[in-house]
């Protein structure tokens, strides 16, 4: 896709069957995006020895047969809660029981809880066997299943423990997204949002004009729209491989209020809410600051309930204030946030509480 | 140390105080050795924040206060049995406790159960921290603190779970050598031969000449041998980070039996002793194939028995032979045996499984 404000973009090359592969600079990930994709794993990604799948409760019985011939399959428990320390110490016990060597491959076959925990046993099991993601969700395929982070979480903190380790191959198979609840599939929609928010304005306008064939679940649709998130997060991961760059901040857009909103409300609030609810409230603060226009504003409003997206701030600044103060991003007490601008990309940049905290309460109030 | 035979040698840079600064290409891991380098660990490695410490319930009580200011100190229970996933679950909620955040630095602090579980606690907090290894045994400081692997013990094998972590720093400090038991002193000692033997034999050499001096643990020959050990793993893990290459097999002169007679012997026969025996077979390989003169075989028998290393096989063929078949290396059913040879330095090469048999009976039968 071209994008008409000179943002870079890659190539995509496009198979005669429809899917689309993916590559981008040195970084080790392959992606291929379409229709029908599982049950040409092997086909695509060239595996010489059959994989070791984890999965969930869902997925599992839902798609693994799907893979063809297998070493084994590990189904976790669903939910967050299974990211931890004992599922990847069980994971271990099954690998070791369906004798996995350094040659693997896991293949992580769910969303981000199963793509997470099965991607750091991946990435220590034998000190590090090939990975594939086969994520089913639309959160995971546009966005957790590439760029190479793991983690499980600790009672004292989500991720704490983890690894880079970039699967060798993704394949996001939209055919899977069929079988998303509502309320799954738009955590999906709201990080894809974000994508043409912060990253490419064409692919903003794209949006706008898909949005309820996306909804509707079409299947050429998602897969459009899976492939240019894709590249999108492929680009900026190849540029910034291990997060020490400051470039993967740009993903963090919607994300300091989005991650607090999550917490202060024990997780009733799901994290593509989050995200579209932090993307309000970052895109007053650009408003202020001349740095988006109203117009623009207005169509992030307008695109976020078209899809279905809950983004209006319902707790009191009181309450989300302790969560916004915990993230990573501080510079001398003052929150680092990604801030959209309607001529170019998202930029990195210093905020005061107080125009957070007006900010939040104007989102609040529901104004605009 | 030049090597008479041609070895490819690197530079080692000796500082006023006589310690010894030793860097490899493009290996992130430098590595000082010398004498009294504990409490100058902020200095040399240019620390700057207190660091967290991983020792054992011996290494922690005798030398963590010399490395100054620290964030925090956890003291593993000593043995091999320490190397496990409950006790890595125990170090990451010590981390959190300290607040310990991507800026780390995590110090290893004791032997190889130390520096593999502690290395790998680093390289999944918050997906990788700073690690600093510094080796208070002889095996360490020669071998297991140098080359990036860390890993812990499942039930069902050694090393299973891991991760490559090279340290940014290795310290060893000698002085730590002085409080070693004579036995686990001695570990280390055949590892030193095993790089005489396989490496450079200007460095065998000087181990003849300086065996008594090292026995009675003089300061200045253990920095000696511990800096050419050092600068030759080095060597040999620059050209091949993450044991791909074939180059590391190297180091595994004397392992293939060594191993073995571990296990068979359910670890009465502790690891450098089996190196020295399985180094005594693979050289009666070499003897039998040509690549090694008889003159250079008395020679080991005798370094050997100078250092006081117990080097014969005292196990039968049968009980040892089940265990020689688990090792990786094989290639179409005969290992690939990493042997001796008094022109060069060792290579990789297949040997039959009764070539095995009978130079492992030669050697039980005290034959030389």
């Amino acid at each position: 896709m071209a994008d008409a404000r000179g943002q870079v973009t890659t190539t995509i090359a496009p198979e005669a069957d429809g899917r689309v592969i993916l590559r981008q600079g040195t970084f080790p990930t392959s992606v291929a995006v379409g229709e029908g994709l599982l049950p040409r794993l092997a086909l695509i990604t060239g595996l010489d020895s059959p994989p070791f799948i984890v999965a969930d409760e869902i997925t599992g019985p839902l798609f693994a047969d799907f893979l063809g011939r297998r070493r084994g399959l590990f189904n976790l428990p669903r939910g967050e809660g299974a990211k931890s320390l004992d599922s990847l110490s069980a994971i271990y016990t099954s690998l070791a029981a369906a004798g996995v060597d350094r040659s693997g491959p896991v293949v992580a076959l769910g969303g981000g809880v199963v793509g997470d925990t099965a991607g750091l046993a991946a990435a220590t099991w034998m000190r590090g066997v090939p990975l594939i993601q086969c994520p089913t969700t639309l959160l995971a395929q546009v966005d957790s299943a590439i760029g190479g982070k793991t983690a499980v979480n600790l009672p004292e903190g989500k991720n704490l423990v983890g690894a880079f380790h970039p699967a060798q191959w993704v394949l996001s198979d939209v055919e899977c997204l069929r079988s998303q609840s509502d309320e799954d599939f738009r955590q999906g929609l709201a990080e894809a949002v974000k994508y043409g928010l912060g990253e490419e304005w064409s692919f903003f306008d794209w949006l706008e004009e898909n949005a309820r064939s996306a909804l509707r679940r079409s299947l050429p649709v998602l897969g459009t729209l899976v492939a240019e998130c894709s590249r999108m997060k492929l680009a900026v991961c190849a540029e910034d491989e291990r997060e020490t760059g400051g470039v993967r901040a740009r993903l963090n857009l919607g994300h300091t209020v989005g991650h607090a909103l999550e917490a202060a409300s024990g997780y009733r609030w799901r994290h593509g809410d989050g995200v579209a609810a932090g993307m309000m409230v970052a895109s007053r603060l650009s408003l202020r600051r001349g740095l988006l226009r109203e117009e623009d504003f207005s169509r992030l409003d307008r695109l976020l309930t078209t899809l279905r997206i809950p983004h209006r701030v319902d707790m009191a600044w009181e309450e989300i204030a302790p969560f916004v103060a915990r993230d990573k991003k501080f510079r001398s007490g003052a929150p680092l946030m990604v801030l959209p601008r309607s001529d170019e990309r998202c930029a990195l940049l210093s905020v005061s509480l107080d125009e957070l905290r007006e900010a939040c309460a104007e989102s609040a109030g529901g104004k605009l």
